[in-house]
């Protein structure tokens, strides 16, 4: 008995594309006796058809327009590697699932934005919809949510989840660079896009971590119930005074269920150095989840690039090849949970803040007043000049776990003081 | 439309079956709306009907032959928890295979030395063999290689892969015990067998070697064709040595694909101390999987213990309740490549080697002048008294890479030199 082919079409032939076509071809005999039959690419999409991207694309048929690549004879499964939430990459995975076609996808913005939509289409044609690629690069982390830690009562999933920020800190952690000069570094060597705001904002992180959400506890996903925060006021001061307190600082999403409820965030945070997440360096990604029966499993790898990332993209489509169809977010769209998902305010955690402040007396008076005020207590202190200026002083505190509520009272405060030159850099800190 | 539940029995009601029990009670709905169907314990098998496991059997029927599980009414899989590679173990997988019921199993032993046969049986039968608990615990190593990380050509699986080895050794470091204290007080709390060879000579952790092989490299699994080496002859001296040279000794299984073939080792290792794996401890386990699509990608977690198992045991009864049936090595088993395995002779590695000797003229420069006739290049070296006997030194050398054959040569040579103490202690020093 002989399986037929499974044909496939690549819309989008940029980095990631490239790198899908390159493993298909260089890894097509394990591919193929792995599951059990060929997987045959028929016909790709690109803006561009005659750019050299390294790759060998042969008697495969070109189209302009991806959305000709559904009504091809034979089609199985659309791979919609064009990126963007709406425009040509929404418009054809709509299309293609609405035409009983499989779609594998990147697309975190897609994904985190209109999948709820997507995957009722899918569920209703009964195919599949993965993204796999869309969250942590070549780290199987949507799978082992899905299926390997599947038995598992889920309290807490944290990642590295943005390789750019990561690059970005790692290297102002090394180098003692500030955040502009580092960015364009990272942009100059492909590592930033020419528009950075949706990595360096932590938008990108806030989608994967809402795609996070969703799975591990079975509620609609709802990325604009993500509270973010990007890195752009990490300075070099908070990397030094984050090290002298054993810290270092890294973009974090976590996305966490107790008793108050389920909270999604994106922040900068200082976690031990030491620790796991901690020592996730430039562009890989890393992941800690949490669950009842498993205890705590990490997982470490490239968070994007052409061949981890395509590494997740074949990984889906062997999963069709091989029959394979899951709810995308593995419980039927209906049965998702409408949550209300709780605000930062009924966050505990321990915090880090660096005032700039006029060298004068009763500085620190003013300052310990507020805090007793608020009930926030505090565990360090360091003060030192500032190098910039003479008359000012670097002032950085840092408190015993207390409430996110009380904490935005105490910086309001502060803020208000007039020997406070600039508002307070306020960064998180996160036992891991 | 409803999906008629999954009817499940449990042989064998140890550490892992009453986890299993426990975990499948526990997080019933969870589990029930993740994989959309019911998953019913309708039977258990063990020996012991009225023990106090600390769960609740309630109704679930009672069989005190596991073979009597099999022909219950409509029992769609067996849950095999007996362990050991032979006997009623093995009769029960072969038997429940055999009646067309999937087969759920912790056992690598089992695994590794039937597995062929077994998964043959599953092919004929079209029912799943499946065994992610086998290795590493809750971690989804069997899952990564077979499915998330399918794309990728493997160069090298290396990881720490018994929890009893990396509590000893890790015990051993901090607390500068010996091997003996360390393993008695492992016993006593359950963290190491009665009868603990199994574990600390290696041969459980090559037996999860060779399925790592065999689902990496699509060969024949072939536990006896595994180098194995145990850890009952690392000393507190070999810990401290290790620890001035910026290691830490671990037990490792090491996997290697290369142009002079496949490699199957297990052996302890010095490796980096702030490595990765290096900072593997207590009971968990790590892996790092090396693909030519993905880099390397790193799992860790709890590589054994009652949850991280039973966590890994109900994800593959999900699988079977979601409807799917893998090849249990990935490739049919008549694909499966027969090759020969390399042995160690090939090995290119680089040693620490800690000598006893005589303290008396002329020992350095004999040994030196072996070195240089078998053309071994020496990279450190320390000399200091021995604390038991003050006519005898510890020298401790460290090599540059070499063959294993030449150091092998070596090691004969320097065991003849009458200064000699005791054979000398070699541990081989891992890039990770």
């Amino acid at each position: 008995m002989t399986t037929k082919p499974l044909q496939i079409a690549i819309a989008g032939l940029g980095t990631v594309g490239a790198g899908t076509v390159r493993i298909l071809q260089q890894n097509s005999d394990i591919i193929q006796s792995r599951c059990g039959r060929e997987i045959q690419l028929v016909a790709v999409s690109s803006r561009d058809k005659g750019k050299n991207r390294g790759v060998e694309l042969g008697a495969i048929e070109w189209k302009e327009n991806p959305l000709e690549l559904i009504s091809l004879p034979n089609i199985d499964v659309i791979i919609e590697l064009i990126g963007g939430a709406e425009g040509i990459a929404r418009e054809l995975v709509e299309s293609a699932l609405k035409a009983g076609k499989h779609v594998v996808t990147a697309n975190k913005a897609l994904i985190a934005k209109h999948g709820l939509e997507l995957a009722a289409l899918a569920e209703q044609h009964n195919v599949m919809l993965a993204y796999e690629a869309a969250v942590a690069g070549g780290i199987p982390i949507i799978k082992s949510l899905r299926e390997g830690l599947v038995a598992n009562r889920f309290h807490k999933v944290v990642g590295i989840l943005n390789g750019t920020c990561n690059f970005i800190l790692t290297s102002m952690w090394k180098e003692h660079k500030d955040f502009h000069t580092v960015l364009k570094e990272a942009q100059a060597i492909g590592y930033a896009e020419a528009d950075p705001s949706f990595d360096i904002d932590g938008i990108d992180t806030a989608h994967k971590t809402a795609i996070i959400t969703s799975l591990a506890y079975g509620t609609s996903i709802n990325s604009d119930a993500v509270y973010v925060e990007g890195i752009r006021h990490i300075t070099p001061a908070d990397m030094e005074f984050a090290d002298k307190f054993g810290y270092v600082i890294k973009l974090l999403g976590i996305s966490t269920q107790n008793e108050q409820g389920i909270m999604q965030r994106v922040h900068p945070c200082m976690i031990p150095k030491d620790s796991t997440l901690g020592r996730v360096s430039n562009a890989y990604n890393g992941i800690i989840v949490e669950g009842n029966a498993v205890g705590r499993i990490t997982l470490e790898g490239a968070g994007a690039g052409a061949g981890a990332t395509a590494s997740s993209v074949v990984g889906d489509i062997v999963d069709i090849a091989r029959g394979v169809v899951y709810k995308p977010f593995t419980l039927p769209v209906r049965q998702l949970a409408k949550v209300h998902f709780s605000t930062l305010d009924s966050l505990e955690s321990a915090y880090y803040l660096r005032l700039t402040v006029e060298d004068k007396a009763g500085v620190l008076a003013a300052i310990t007043a507020i805090f007793r005020d608020v009930d926030i207590s505090v565990s360090g202190f360091v003060q030192q000049d500032d190098d910039s200026d003479v008359n000012h002083k670097q002032i950085v505190i840092t408190t015993h776990e207390t409430r996110e509520s009380s904490m935005q009272n105490a910086l309001k405060l502060i803020n208000r003081l007039d020997f406070v030159i600039e508002p307070v850099n306020m960064i998180r800190i996160e036992a891991i």
